[in-house]
């Protein structure tokens, strides 16, 4: 009997998140990261100046506390570390280093490749409309 | 400056997928459920024979422990009971009682409501979309 939750878009997304993290955190293992720690990395390197824990929480739908773990983790790790923001000496700002560069970009390859496997059913063109529709989800300030 | 994040299709799945499931929480949070709970009590509204736990945990991509809690919390609200198996009476099948496909028929309407509008910059076709190319991730064996 087919289930009307296979017609879900939300279940189906909450199935296939789970299933592209599983197979993500699978490949960073090796690295020491999971997802969560790897995208907290990726906008510490791409934020030159640094990104506050604030906006780190809002990019990727976590709790603060979530985030701050998150961010000591990497920072005992030396792979990012905490500067007062210039522009107000009691905000933190998140700022990756040469060694969290590294990482990233290692990552990276390790991520888009879990990523291709487990979409491997799709074609490059299913790829990317698949793509361009979850963006606007997550882009929609509904 | 635009992070290279936002075109990850593990990310962006894993950022959709978390923004329906917080508003479908919220939508069901006054019928006391949530997205996994309501999704146990679908499929055992679906098999109406029963379904084991096994079967939950693979149709969810959840773990065993977790199924338990959730079949547990259902049972204790008389939406679930467990009943032996025909086949192999050491199996426990879940079977969802009146009350539970009652409160599945409200949850329903909730939840498609919630999904409706978190994804409301999407057309119909856009939805119908989305859901054709998750489900194929999701079927996918790989």
């Amino acid at each position: 009997m087919t289930s009307p939750l296979a017609d879900d878009v939300g279940f189906l997304l909450s199935r296939a998140s789970g299933l592209v993290v599983r197979a993500t955190n699978e490949a960073l293992a090796g690295i020491g990261l999971r997802v969560r720690s790897y995208s907290v990395l990726v906008l510490a390197c791409d934020h030159a100046d640094g990104i506050s824990q604030r906006d780190l929480a809002a990019a990727l739908g976590l709790d603060p506390s979530q985030v701050v773990a998150l961010v000591d983790d990497l920072a005992g790790r030396g792979l990012v570390r905490r500067a007062p923001s210039p522009a107000d000496r009691r905000t933190k700002l998140v700022v990756a280093t040469a060694p969290g560069r590294e990482l990233r970009e290692r990552a990276a390859g390790l991520a888009a490749d879990a990523g291709r496997r487990r979409l491997g059913r799709l074609s490059g063109a299913e790829r990317a409309t698949l793509r361009d529709l979850l963006a606007r989800v997550v882009t929609d300030p509904a």
